[in-house]
């Protein structure tokens, strides 16, 4: 079969490889019918994730069928159409009897196209089956479907819960990229009664007031903390969400929120941020990280199913599984194609 | 000036009585500009609150303007426009250091139209008013405010947050009433996946779906369980909301909730109701009621202000105050009239 | 092998009865080195569970050695020392997921001695093995391993969190049994001002001190009320634990609760009781019910190690396998024989 | 009278001084009975809090007697006994309605001592005495009382509910000076498994044994993550809380946590510290920081009084009003006067 193999910092390939086979009890083989590219594939191919070995083949957001399972796999059969999760679950762990399936210790958490082979394939094995995947009701479609494994449940999770956000609330977001855009969506569910958006590109602001920002700062030309404090009264933000990952975006958040507010951070960081305690100290303010967990899962997936969520328009991009390294190419080049999610299906 | 009268079980009258007084350094006196009726003065009519003495003026919604204010009085000045809740707060007592003013130890909770002279009258006392009143912005009209001196904070409260109500569940709300549809559209605030009413009325009925409801059943012809069933896969709602007050419906309430779900009573009762605890016992329910605390007003306040909150097509009727006794009226005969809520201006 | 053998209502004998097998891959075997046994199989014994068949093995509490574990078992070896919980769990439905394994939907939940053969013999097959067994320290006994399977997580969840105990409250538990003392211990853990223990046993009442009540009241002969109101203003209690079972007790908790306060029952009721909600509708009352669902167990078993909790005492007595009939006799007969918890050793 | 007053940077004096008067309706004044110094007086002193100018009486942690009250003062009488607390509430802005007194909108807060004249005199001013004191009971002594008036409610809120310390828990304390013993002492309420202080000085780490710590760590001698790591099996502390205030120790916090725990900070910091982000953003951690609220106040004062809080051994150093110029000077020289809590009575 086929799949985007990496092969070091800079290198990927549409390749022949080998078929997946059941390797536990507990995996399960899937056809992969739709898959999508997340941000972190762009940061393992620029080689910031230095734990992906070179021959990997990448990708941890799909939508399948079952074509095999092993003896341990008790809730799936063949022909079963399921999203397959950016999380792995092993079910029995500490964390994993919490829901925190993220922080798996027993050999889950995030390692599809991490530490074994992803879904960017033809077919791919997904281990720990049971917990790692989710049943797929007709009316749901793959392109929905494929938004669950893994954006919308960690702008949810680690944004919008984690931020705790409330009806009413003012709730700032730092980024518009296709993660900030998501924690628009998702936290609109709370009806808060303002999300600022502040970014530098005037086309993501727009997709912003699409997904139900109603004000946005555009960064560099606007004052967010300005735009911020005008609609709280001087106060600053209820929650504050980091959807960005360098430092300066980091502590610009921790200025906009108010007293008694939240910093829910989603961003990927790769360098240390500056806390200002001797102002923070005395200020009340928590502040959040957090890798998914997909707890949600299940809840977003009866509300895509009840028309209460749809976050279609963020796929603005499709392609075949033959034209796998040119999505790639459209994906990371989104500042000249407009790129938020691109879709690849079979 | 005059005032609404009650002259004991039945009657009722638009007088002529004195002018209020401040009676306590933090009293203040308002020119009520606009009241609504509530359910519960019918009920003080019946003759079912007894602790309602012959002469007293009823009423516990309204908004005015401050015309004198005590001298311990801090926050309000002469001229100020306010929202005057329901509930009065002595600010100091245990129950209200936590917002949980409904149950004021230090002389306030509901007294106004109940323990002491209430504001369906031309003017009226406020007694701890700093706490007991809201100052309106503008753009908020009297009609709108009014709504939020108590069935906005009460279906919120006692009913959504209660009820715990989070994005994704099933509610199922017994009565479509003017409080069981301000549950609808308070509900609809945390992004339900379903929201199933349960009314004898079709036309309530027709309104619930107005506010929010996605699925409605006609008590007597429909079963609300199997409606329940349909969209649960068999489990049962999430959350409950009683909003009736009858045993009958409080009976139903426990039937219609899955395992690990929550019912939250808004509904005022008058008789005891059977708790079936030898099926309840293992099913891990929560039961909840309340009288409403008023916490939640200046957030509401905040929804209405950003345009996320509009209880507005719950005003059907609109009168000047000489009409105040045709007022009534039409609001006790609801199922002729279809009032749902009237609002009396000067 | 021999088990205890219920032979329908009345009936039970330590009977010769074949050993158990594997039926299912996530199956293991246990050699059962202590049991104990519980107010329920009392009740069992009594018929009130006519779901459970003659021929049943009994019991849903024990320490054991693993002999022999399925295919789909992954976290136990033979050898293991575990923990068989009275909750076993799928560890893949939507309850488990959020681990409320007591409301189990893929098979799990109270099966053992209920629905599949139960734990009072020799050997015993344990489904789910998984995650319904925790492997157990070398430094815990396993007598105080054994209270962990039901009593200690029972009166934890079901009545210690359900009530949200907290430093600084009056708790008021009714019923002094094995499980209303198991809740004074485990209220204690979140340092209540006071615990107030209402039962008609003298002996009982002193148990509860030892474990941590500071005050008892013997009904019948005291006023509850009036005890808990002297504690605390006139307000009521902050939480009242419901540990017996009939009408009688659960409404005597509705009125010893506070405004704002929590009912918690832990009772096991055959009858439905009557709820005042004439008076609980005005006073933000809330009542829980519940199955334990054990996910505390690993956090309870912590402190066991960590010397930060003592069932020891609620151990009265101890039985060879061979004197199992007269274990049920001492049990069965605890108010001459002051038993709390009997133990039966390998 | 006489007051400690403030003469700029390093210069204080017990000097004459104008007897306060009432300002605002809501004052009262008191007569003061017993005071104690904070660390915070000490950073006043070393001139980091500029805001405080000279001429100011110090102090913000009194038990006194009413002596006379304002017009609008409802709760308080001459010759009422009563802790006035560190932390002044208006009562009706948006923050005190949640009992968020430490951020009052209202000239509320932390203001005793920093912004008008504080405690440490004869007679003192209390701003908004109806939520600014607390009635104490007779069995309470001043000197439990006094240590209500800050210590105790600020390593309960900002330290141990911020932290959410659950039984079972571990936790590790970082900094054993007044602050960080009373964590001890109040993270003991909710009986967690382990509590690990670390601290540079070992009779500071004698006395966290003495008050609760199972577990100690001499800094620069032992390492505090391997301590941490052996109580955990290498996962981290569930909760950790600083209580030093300096970048070094807050990044040592940030290292002993364990995934999904919490850091809570209660140290005054002066410097901003380094954050993570590249190893914290996937871990789930939660940071929180805080000024005391003091809602805990009537709770911590129940538990006192219940004999549930004993915090007495904290006070190592009694003066009389005479000698408050040498209680400064031990206090302050606690290196060598092992000076924990002194108390300066009348």
């Amino acid at each position: 079969m086929k799949g985007l193999v990496y092969g070091g910092p800079g290198a990927r390939e549409w390749a022949e490889i080998p078929d997946p086979v059941i390797a536990d009890p507990r995996d399960a083989i899937i056809r992969v019918d739709a898959v999508t590219i997340c941000g972190t594939d762009l940061h393992i191919l620029g080689g910031d994730v230095p734990e992906v070995a070179a021959g990997r083949v990448l990708g941890h957001e799909a939508v399948g069928t079952v074509v095999e399972t092993g003896g341990g796999v008790a809730a799936l059969a063949e022909g079963d159409r399921v999203l397959a999760s950016c999380i792995s679950a092993c079910g029995v762990c500490r964390y994993c009897r919490q829901g925190a399936y993220g922080q798996c210790l027993g050999g889950g958490g995030w390692i599809l196209g991490h530490l074994v082979d992803g879904v960017q394939s033809e077919y791919a094995r997904i281990p720990y089956a049971d917990l790692s995947t989710y049943k797929l009701p007709d009316q749901v479609t793959d392109e929905a479907a494929v938004l669950l494994a893994d954006i919308l449940p960690t702008s949810y999770e680690v944004g919008v819960l984690n931020g705790q956000v409330r009806p009413g609330d003012t709730v700032a977001i730092v980024g518009a990229g296709p993660i900030g855009l998501a924690a628009v969506l998702t936290a609109r569910l709370y009806s808060p009664a303002h999300i600022v958006v502040i970014d530098k590109a005037e086309t993501r602001l727009q997709a912003a007031k699409l997904f139900g920002a109603d004000t946005t700062v555009t960064a560099g030309t606007q004052d967010p903390l300005a735009a911020v404090q005008a609609l709280t009264g001087g106060l600053g933000a209820d929650v504050v969400i980091e959807a960005v990952g360098v430092p300066d975006t980091f502590e610009l958040c921790t200025t906009l929120v108010r007293p008694g507010g939240r910093v829910a951070n989603i961003g990927v960081h790769g360098k240390p941020a500056t806390l200002h305690l001797e102002d923070l100290w005395i200020r009340n303010v928590t502040i959040t990280t957090g890798l998914v967990d997909t707890f949600s899962t299940p809840r977003l997936l009866d509300m895509l199913v009840a028309g209460q969520l749809d976050a279609g328009p963020m796929i603005t991009h499709r392609f075949g599984f033959g034209d796998f390294m040119h999505a790639y190419d459209v994906f990371a080049d989104a500042a000249h194609t407009g790129a938020l999610k691109v879709v690849v299906s079979r």
